[in-house]
């Protein structure tokens, strides 16, 4: 299975949007399929470059989501990375969103299932970019404290070790980042910062059978909720 | 213009036949081709998965080229990943071999030039790995220092921030490596304690106009060879 992220900003935005009530969404490649799904009841949300699609209700900004009169809606959005990223991952057996915003909840669905885990990092123009693979070392640590995972792949072993470097003060780890900078010339500092708080929702946006984006519905375990 | 590097082994291999005087070498995609140039007087040196080619004279292990005896000789060799990833910058405008141990003439030569610098790691059947990353880390970090070099690309501060927590301990670091494990069912320790040496040689192998790694005449300036 997947944990596909792009944590600066698509599924920082999208696990706001759940976390906010929408009841699903969808990742298109293009600003013309978005359009398309637009004239069937779905919300525009769309971004190239960093910037907000014209015509469009909503850009990636995950701050735009934090809003509860989403709830019960549906968005169809498209991104520069993330939503390519989940396009990518799309045939995979278990795909799942995922965010510094819901790490352990992520960390929760990889769990239940007994597969392997791969961490597709969407990165920035299929480059490799430091935010997501630091999600990768946190998500990875965490799956490696319980007892269904091992490792032996060199580029989980680097992600936990940038984890341990930056998990004290991502923000000013981030600083030199080159996805920071570019965001620092569009003014997102706020956006930045909302992306790197760890856990704020218990929630995980997962594909169902129909290439939709609903919220996984956590196993009830022995009278709580995990 | 391109820093090819393979840690483990082939290029801290290359490195050492150079430092111990071979004039020429060159490096082949296919064992098949090895023996065609065999016939016209190249000594073999082949690996695949880290075992020696039956009926060649080397594997890649470096120390078996720290032997003066091969002075003045001509080596074609191929590899698993390092003469795959030489062959893929074949084309670049300057192509040299780095190594731990030659980070410094490395250095030096990129510096000689005024022009960008890649540094292609050549991994593990093309996925990322920990020591060939290491080197990159190593030799942004020298470059950095000086005045010729910017970077504002993360997969550079990622290796960047690898290298800061591996230096002090390069053995130790890469000791949960892929490669490492591989490498160990070979009993091939010696080997990897010799490739992680830094600065045993101060020479640099270079891509010649036909195509062969010669060895790269260090600029005599103002009387001294730096």
């Amino acid at each position: 299975m997947v944990v596909v992220v792009d944590i600066l900003r698509a599924t920082s935005a999208i696990v706001t949007a759940f976390a906010n009530g929408v009841s699903s969404m969808v990742a298109v490649k293009t600003p013309e399929e978005a359009i398309e799904l637009g004239k069937h009841g779905y919300l525009l949300a769309g971004e190239r470059n960093g910037e907000k699609l014209e015509g469009f209700m909503f850009g990636n900004s995950p701050i735009s989501f934090a809003d509860h009169t989403i709830a019960g809606k549906k968005i169809v959005i498209t991104t520069t990375n993330g939503t390519q990223a989940i396009h990518k991952a799309a045939d995979s057996e278990g795909l799942a969103i995922g965010a510094f915003l819901n790490l352990e909840a992520v960390a929760e669905w990889c769990n239940k299932a007994s597969m392997d885990v791969l961490v597709l990092c969407a990165g920035w123009k299929d480059k490799f970019n430091l935010e997501d693979t630091l999600f990768a070392g946190a998500l990875s640590e965490r799956l490696l404290a319980g007892n269904n995972f091992i490792t032996q792949c060199d580029s989980t072993y680097a992600a936990l070790n940038l984890w341990k470097n930056a998990e004290n003060d991502l923000y000013r780890f981030l600083d030199s980042s080159s996805h920071r900078h570019r965001l620092q010339h569009l003014q997102l500092e706020d956006d930045i910062r909302f992306c790197l708080q760890l856990n704020r929702y218990d929630i995980v946006p997962v594909q169902d059978r129909n290439g939709k984006l609903v919220q996984w519905e956590i196993p009830v375990v022995t009278g709580r909720t995990l």
